[in-house]
């Protein structure tokens, strides 16, 4: 399956401008929407040098129904890729109106320009925030859903709801809901990574930012998990993992249905493995400090990826070592971002 | 507490209007606000007879945030009452994207205009569809949420989830949530009442339809559940008593914080229970047929009203009779609900 049109929403952002290169790989066109509140438009100019082409964009904030109409009407989508929201928890907590202001007003404009211009395929961006506290890991597909503390983690359960019931409603859409685990890593040429605004809330583009100097230290939220080492476990995946995920899911959007695919690896890392291995790859000392274990969080949080990889026949390729690398050429050739070019 | 001025949206509706009445006569002033899409400009007039006042009342859907400003910047309001909200069970499942946007869109709309007018004090109402499947009853208020699988029951959910959070970020907020039970029954004068478009959804506006000779009889879903007469138990309540239940949840909003009450009676009543009170009230036969239990029913759901008894000083008070009393006043004058006089 090739040659499709693709809308994809937040293509500006850290998942979308990797994902857009491997869907143009794959053979796909791309169209771009994104608010550039949390994206830079010097990302996609790099994107379309990686590509070698030209991605007409255009800058709308999708709860705008007229202008994301306009888009609709200019050109023929096959299907959407929707990345756009706002996605900070800690953010989350202390604005939550404009977290579900951002996420589900958008989503349901979207949705209804999309059932008014008869486009009726979607992959959706969701998290593996929806499970809430791990009943039992790996964490499969069937695992309940709920009990997510931040407005954040909210939205996004709330948006597979929103999908879930207009696919029962109307049979002939196609859903697939993508449940990230941490993406980290970017794109081999160095010039797209994550670039968060301000201070960042992941544990990755602290780290980096720690080795490249923009920060003194990395603090560690409590070391007295129940984890070989202490601390926190996580599921990070190489950002150009996931993106393939997406023209996966693209794929399975020719069946119409509702499908849940969790993105991830399969294998936990610890906060203290994850910081040896970026010492590693960028050959510098990365400090850190031991700080309390934060309110919300868990000791361990990883995927089982086989259905993705029984029904998608898609898996996560890259490991630890080549996250580590690729993250830290994209951090040290831009120590701040987007704002500088080495 | 006396002497507020209260927004009320949905304030033309079946609950709404007969809020209106108890707020009025507890000596607050109302505005009401109203898309008129399930409710009539003749049911605030009968209002307007009733209270022997005229009532300012604004034609506007509240997910227009312009409109709604205006009466934000015309009125100085105390506090809010938020009724409205699409409510059909079947038609959310056939429409979610409708659901969705009214509901959500709206709500979020408003809270936008109240935050953006320094009002902080709202009572919202919410529905004991949020309990799902009872895990035991009588259901109080920390019966777990949510398990519920039409997107109506799970729009208020997510308002609740909003307003909880909301409250959370910014605790000078107040926040009330009712739960109601079922509200059957009328005002006394009998000119006001529940007016359903087309079929109604409800057990009660049916059973008056078949009492008044609208319809030929009345289907029973489902007689074999583990009922005392097998037929699905409910907390019917009179709806001039949820009336009073929000003149009770308004004088909570002086402290600030996020609160949940039940609004019911605490006793179950059965569907053919119902019937019998209803053909005693309307001296008519009311036939019935027995069909096959409906997707999703329960057999039974009460409430223990006991939190709003303790901190609200509120207790329905009106009994199984005197609701169809009403009920049958309201319905034998109003053959075709607010269409006609007799």
């Amino acid at each position: 399956m090739t040659g499709w049109t693709v809308l994809v929403t937040g293509g500006a952002g850290y998942i979308g401008s990797h994902s857009i290169i491997e869907l143009m790989s794959a053979g796909h066109e791309v169209i771009v929407v994104d608010s550039f509140v949390n994206a830079r438009s010097e990302c996609l100019k790099r994107v379309e040098s990686i590509v070698g082409r030209s991605i007409p964009a255009y800058h709308i904030d999708i709860r705008n129904e007229a202008q994301l109409s306009e888009v609709f009407q200019k050109h023929t989508i096959d299907a959407v890729i929707h990345f756009a929201a706002l996605k900070a928890v800690g953010e989350s907590v202390s604005k939550p109106l404009m977290y579900y202001e951002n996420n589900l007003i958008g989503t349901i404009s979207l949705l209804k320009a999309m059932s008014n211009h008869g486009v009726k395929r979607l992959v959706f961006s969701s998290s593996a925030t929806v499970y809430g506290t791990p009943q039992y890991l790996p964490l499969d597909e069937r695992h309940p859903v709920g009990g997510c503390t931040n407005p954040y983690g909210k939205t996004k359960l709330m948006m597979e709801e929103i999908l879930r019931d207009l696919q029962s409603a109307e049979p002939d859409w196609s859903v697939v809901v993508l449940r990230y685990f941490n993406p980290i890593g970017a794109h081999k040429s160095g010039t797209i990574g994550e670039d968060p605004n301000g201070v960042p809330n992941n544990l990755m583009p602290y780290v980096s930012q720690v080795a490249v100097g923009r920060r003194p230290e990395v603090t560690v939220f409590g070391n007295k998990y129940d984890t070989p080492d202490g601390t926190g476990v996580r599921d990070y995946i190489h950002v150009c993992d996931l993106a393939s995920g997406h023209v996966a899911a693209l794929a399975k959007l020719q069946q119409s249905g509702f499908r849940v695919y969790n993105l991830g690896t399969g294998k936990g890392c610890s906060v203290l493995e994850l910081i040896k291995a970026m010492e590693a790859a960028s050959g510098r000392p990365i400090p850190y400090k031991i700080g309390p274990a934060r309110a919300g969080d868990v000791a361990s949080v990883y995927s089982d990826p086989s259905l993705a990889a029984a029904e998608l026949n898609w898996r996560a390729e890259r490991g630890l070592d080549e996250m580590c690398a690729d993250s830290w050429r994209w951090q040290s050739i831009n120590p701040n971002g987007f704002d500088s070019s080495a």
